[in-house]
């Protein structure tokens, strides 16, 4: 008998049909003796609807012309968590009419604690007295995911995605065995299978790599979800929620690197479309030049990611290149712009048509070579490289948009990553 | 300055345009000076979609071919408790647009504390030390009515309209100077105006006349919020939503009698047609038998109305006709042709082809003639009636329903509804 934790994003209870189908998956754990906590999203569509209704209200101009009154994040809060509400309600009752013990709980009757920032909240603490017996009673707990309850007993969100927290979080917080993420992919893939054909379900992946993944672009698991049971020490299990009851399903594990068991250098090659680059031409090399650039965006609230300082073969001068999300392009831009005279840079350019490709892998840190493969394969198709940055079990590069597919291809083939690896010689 | 509690129901809130429509009534309230309390319905066919869920997916047959599981009204109602929980967070928003300070409040945060009774649960408690002092403090609070919490946590609701009663017993707890009931006509009137033209809005009626009327089918009010505001005194404002801030808006105040001022004997005309009339022929006529027809119903769990006991002029026996609601109709039949050996009747024959018309007045407390002018009245037309019910403060006749709207008109005008009736003169 063990303890899990299941969850289900929107996709998987988008109607009542995948609810059904979703009560059938479930039963099926409980059947086999395990203690079951379910944590779902809001159908799919339903957050979206609740945000616009906001958004369209917040949107309207009182007669006074202009907008007053302050934030509404706490309403918001309260707004968008009814759909999980809805969600874990209809699921409870869909249990109980296969015959099995179920009850939902909201954010505030468990009770999940989470700080005071609305709409982006972090879990402080989940309260597991009341929960905790509820299982070993032999009930099945509906959480209501992505949503808590902060200390003046407002509803809180945690933001996108946050359901997997929320899951991750119970299961830490219920000692669970395991937390079951169920989604509309069948486990964590060597690459995006749209792109090359031949990618390959990983049986197993580290957190750390997992990680990188999830923070390139891959984003089958929130980047917090994923920190929580690295520290916790919380194996997740990634599988999709469109096979039967009793199927062969096994997903992917994320797990402990020593648990991983293939021998490897390279488990992926991830990509990233949301990237622009920004170049600032014949900058005063002077100290501290970096730092007034990096200032200048914190300033403005956009997050810097790769940088690369180079001197210009024509003129002899400095230029700085960096990479930014797509959507902060204006916003960087404007505060620049403003601060060219302070900064001292003579002229800007940008380019929103690129893409970030990474290849990523616990081995590359006991393994040399990684980097001359993946140039050496980008080199072949002649493909150019405008920045590049590594960290210890990953590299990224930045390259035309146009040869995103090409690249990504080619980097698969380089590390035969259609293969499967050898399993380690030690594993346990 | 007052302290004034204002309801919306769901049309009042139907959709953003209406709700912010709402938040101008309240800003207009507010700017008065006054503490300003605010209780929403869900926006009109939300309650029904949420709703519809539950009965869609209630309905599903498992495979095992039978349904598992037990009542589902605990999650039926965390269910359809989010519609309320979403208007409120809207009109929240739409106010502090408008420059003012407001949040809303959830059952459970308030908290209303019900008894255990889900889905029609009755209000056992309201909390006023957290949402007083913050309307004290000068923000508005708005109410997600209609839901409330019980003893174990779990989310009650009220029972359709059940928004009234959390209006008035809100304004109850709060020591509210009155409740304002917003709604989509604007008053009581005489009778239904879609029936005579010449129906009169009333500026006063008293509470006990009002809850003639709420049980006779003229359903503006929920008779237990009626039953609520005349025990505690707290007057109610029945009046439109649809009006523009600043206008001359009366609508009806529900009073004590002692308040209504108007000098008159009656004070308005109901009908209604959800009636249904059985007739037992040729009954045995022994002591104990009305209690045995009771009996049967009440184990059928069929209210009985009025009742009416004769002698057949063609055989001299004992024949005894009494009304059921329509819906109970086949349930009432099927229940007395089980008992007819143990009750002792000949034939049954029922008939649903019947409306109530009833005239209401305190009034006739004090004044004798009122039976005379109503037969007259409905002979005078040719109707005839099958049956009679009396209450101390009304007459009703059961009437064949083709009669309705000429009976409704007949009586209307033999008690010159449509002329204001003379001040009292010793009204205060």
């Amino acid at each position: 008998m063990a303890r899990i934790v299941m969850k289900f994003g929107g996709t998987s209870v988008a109607n009542l049909e995948r609810i059904r189908h979703v009560a059938s998956l479930v039963a099926e754990e409980a059947k086999g003796g395990n203690e079951v906590a379910v944590v779902v999203s809001a159908m799919s569509g339903e957050t979206n609807r609740l945000v616009a209704l906001v958004d369209e209200l917040d949107a309207d101009t009182p007669e006074q012309g202009h907008r007053l009154g302050g934030a509404i994040e706490d309403e918001y809060d309260s707004i968008v968590a009814s759909g999980e509400q809805v969600t874990s309600g209809l699921l409870a009752i869909a249990l109980r009419r296969r015959g099995l013990k179920a009850r939902s709980w909201l954010g505030w009757q468990i009770p999940l604690k989470t700080d005071m920032a609305h709409s982006k909240a972090r879990i402080a603490e989940i309260e597991s007295s009341a929960i905790g017996p509820s299982l070993s009673e032999g009930n099945i707990a509906v959480v209501a995911g992505f949503q808590g309850v902060n200390d003046t007993g407002r509803i809180s969100t945690l933001g996108r995605g946050g359901s997997d927290t929320s899951a991750v979080a119970l299961a830490v917080a219920l000692k669970a065995d395991r937390c079951d993420i169920y989604t509309d992919v069948d486990g964590i893939y060597t690459t995006d299978p749209r792109i090359a054909k031949d990618a390959r379900r990983l049986n197993r992946i580290a957190f750390e790599e997992m990680l990188e993944l999830a923070s390139l672009g891959a984003k089958v698991l929130q980047t917090r979800s994923v920190e929580l049971a690295m520290n916790n020490n919380l194996p997740i299990r990634v599988l999709t929620s469109m096979s039967e009851a009793g199927d062969h399903n096994p997903g992917t594990l994320v797990c402990h690197e020593d648990e991983t068991m293939e021998e490897r250098v390279v488990s992926g090659v991830a990509y990233s479309r949301d990237e622009a680059q920004i170049t600032l031409l014949r900058l005063k090399d002077k100290p501290g030049m970096v730092a007034k650039v990096c200032k200048a965006m914190a300033d403005a609230n956009v997050s810097v990611d790769m940088i690369v300082q180079g001197i210009s073969r024509s003129d002899n001068a400095a230029n700085l290149t960096f990479t930014v999300g797509k959507r902060d392009l204006d916003n960087a831009l404007a505060a620049l712009e403003k601060a060219q005279g302070e900064i001292g840079f003579e002229a800007l350019k940008s380019d929103s048509d690129v893409t970030k490709v990474s290849v990523v892998g616990i081995g590359m840190r006991s393994h040399t070579g990684v980097a001359q493969t993946m140039f050496e394969a980008l080199a072949d198709k002649g493909i150019n490289v405008e920045v590049i940055a590594t960290s210890e079990i990953k590299i990224s590069v930045l390259i035309d948009a146009e040869y995103t597919e090409l690249a990504v291809r080619a980097l698969h083939n380089a590390f035969e990553l259609h293969e499967a690896p050898p399993l380690k010689v030690s594993a346990p």
